[in-house]
């Protein structure tokens, strides 16, 4: 069905360049009023400096919006990797799902053309950027610990089998199953192309050498993968975005919007918030890359640390009184937490827990204490994962990238390697965010 | 699109009595010929002792056949409950995808009719009686633990991504979240009615009311069952049976049959392999209880456990040679179980362990061990809440309902109850089949 209708609209596909974009904004009317009518001095830029896709910006006098166009193959390797346009449908799809749980943080789509494979959305103006870009400048966003645990909280909260009911459940899931190219996508680039030799994988050489040939050689780490590759495919726990990696968030001091969900399926919740917290740690080992005479950028690692450590805090609602870690951290009055919209909620629709049956408060705490570990522990491993991956797989991440001195970029790396590889393995010891965060500063040295 | 569909089919519904069953037999070409075009003098019993549907077998002098019809509603509970009738579908596609995979084990369907929710199928003739009831009469069956090992690893694996690609998997997967109904009603009579008061339950009362209690109250029990809930509908293992306890199973001392799958659906492999097991438990539990002067049940009682030993260690092909247990046994050469299925595939589509990836025997070795481990703490899990709702929730089984004195037939359930309890709340502690069969009559006295 899905590759019939795949089919019939291919027809109606041809990839824009600016020329046919502006006659193609013109005959488009939800766009062109975003525009204000005023199309005929439109500035238009292509930024799309992902992986996958065509991104324009259009500007004219009186407005602005972005087109995002899905092209049938992976724009980063060439019409070597076929990829379905339809991503395109999943990625609007899911922007606006997300966006009617969480509009803070999700942009609005104005527009979506199936037969294009084109998104028409809003314009994340300046001075947002990149929030990986943020964190190579060594930019503090004092709200983003508090913005993702809060739009986290809400798309997989609102998702699960802890809001709906199994029968809206199961409906998303079968929609999203569609979505399956993305998912081998990730498959084998997260889950299997790190460890094993593979044609496009590539690290940091000759320094990392060894390092990706041990990751290849490590036993205890592949069965490790083996249960967290399973869980990605066979576990259909919440609604994902797929990609939440800190090249899909943009932000400003005051804002964070979530964008590129073309990935999103139904996967387990910790593949999510592993992907954010990871690539946070990422960020964190790629600082001493980029310290200089002027900024040493120790505060920085610090706000890293505690940004990751808010983040999961923030966002489960646990371990806020910790005396563990960086110190202490309250929550927010408004911070919509995980455990927080269940309680608010555990008298809806939710199949998950019956109030009848999780009939006490103390049971409900119970209950939602082994959930947030379970949860807690999924995300050390597909963080770690996401970790591995960005090191010695196919795409790198500029936090390191952008390191020029590749014996001082290697170092960096390493660190993040081996403490990737000791989380993954040793997961299920950790009790709270801070334990984390004292053994990420344990491997941050030679 | 489902919803529609069956709404269409609506119109060209009629359930059927006796008389108009043959007229539709005349009206169909591929059932007439199955009875040697010899319509005139059919017999025709109606023999559905099921919970939920119409089962006529007919006859004629030259052939048979049996017509199985469901209704609109469950028909344990009258029309009460409504349930959709296209788990007729669900039904007859399982059974031509399992006997595609194991045809010595599940019977051919000759017909499926999708608006009348019919299937025309094979008449499993006499001396096959449902198993259940061969239990309660003593009978021992000396190849079911084998045919059952077989068909379990042949279904189980081949629907599985240790030999399906992810895309052919989640095909399946969206295909079968359309039989959420039947998955929904499974949710709440094992997951969810047992642990709190509920219409339709019921126990031996006055004997076991405070051990109904005792399930509502027992805190630990129901976080373990959360957790077992929550893995029956997110974790689409393999593509289950949905409902496989011992009267969905057909036998004489040859011959193993499967039938009734109309709960299939996406969902951990566990299910299938605990429902089987322990309902062989709950037949243990009960043999006291049909035990007289004639025959004590102490014999069958042993080989009831080798059964059970038997039909785990024949699937996972693991433990052939432990000590402990009831004693030795040895794998047929001929039995296919699952691990051998592994090895024997492990360079084909599945995507689960890539060769490249797991590439020395012994972390394949390895990894099918931590993988038939998780699976064997799966099943212990799910046989044991299979177990407790057949003694506290709303169908009950013949093995104890077929004890007269509530007195004894309590006292068999109690036992079964303890046993099921410890079990699910140790599951992760067993090690080998063998120790469950020493943890099982430990309890086999007050």
């Amino acid at each position: 069905m899905a590759a019939a209708a795949a089919e019939q609209q291919q027809q109606g596909f041809r990839p824009l360049d600016e020329a046919s974009l502006v006659a193609y904004i013109k005959a488009t009317p939800a766009l062109a009023a975003r525009l204000g009518g005023r199309l005929d001095a439109l500035t238009i830029k292509e930024v799309g400096d992902g992986n996958l896709n065509f991104v324009y910006i259009v500007l004219s006098d009186a407005g602005s919006l972005v087109i995002k166009q899905a092209l049938p193959y992976i724009r980063l390797v060439g019409d070597s990797w076929p990829m379905s346009r339809e991503r395109a449908y999943f990625e609007a799809s899911a922007l606006q799902k997300h966006r009617a749980l969480c509009p803070d943080h999700v942009p609005e789509v104005y527009h979506f053309d199936r037969a294009m494979s084109l998104i028409g959305m809003r314009y994340i103006e300046p001075p947002h950027i990149i929030l990986r870009k943020g964190l190579v400048a060594g930019v503090e966003y004092p709200l983003l610990a508090e913005h993702m645990a809060d739009y986290m909280a809400k798309t997989l909260f609102f998702t699960s089998l802890l809001y709906n009911s199994t029968t809206d459940h199961k409906k998303g899931v079968a929609q999203y199953c569609d979505n399956v190219e993305m998912s081998r996508l990730t498959e084998q680039v997260v889950f299997s192309d790190p460890y094993r030799v593979a044609k496009y994988n590539r690290c940091t050489s000759p320094f990392l050498d060894n390092d990706a040939a041990a990751v290849r050689e490590d036993a205890e780490l592949k069965l490790e993968i083996a249960e967290l590759k399973s869980m990605f495919i066979e576990r259909a726990q919440a609604f994902l975005h797929g990609d939440l990696h800190t090249s899909s968030i943009m932000v400003t001091p005051d804002s964070t919007q979530v964008i590129d969900p073309e990935f999103a399926f139904y996967g387990p919740m910790g593949y999510d918030i592993g992907a954010f917290l990871g690539n946070l740690i990422l960020a964190y080992f790629s600082q001493d890359g980029h310290a200089d005479q002027a900024n040493d950028r120790k505060a920085y690692k610090k706000w890293i640390l505690k940004t990751i450590e808010d983040s999961w805090n923030f966002l489960s609602n646990y371990g806020i009184n910790t005396k563990m870690g960086m110190g202490k951290h309250t929550c927010p009055l408004y911070t919509t937490a995980f455990v927080e919209l269940w309680n608010k909620h555990k008298d809806g629709n939710g199949e998950a827990y019956l109030p009848p049956i999780y009939n006490s408060s103390e049971l409900l705490r119970l209950a939602q204490k082994k959930y947030m570990t379970s949860l807690f522990h999924d995300s050390l491993g597909f963080g770690s994962a996401k970790m591995i991956r960005r090191i010695v797989g196919i795409a790198h991440v500029e936090d390191f990238e952008s390191i020029e001195d590749a014996s001082k970029r290697a170092s960096c790396e390493r660190r993040a390697l081996n403490c990737a590889k000791a989380i993954l393995k040793g997961r299920r010891q950790f009790e709270s965010i801070g334990q984390v965060i004292v053994h990420v500063q344990s491997f941050d040295r030679d």
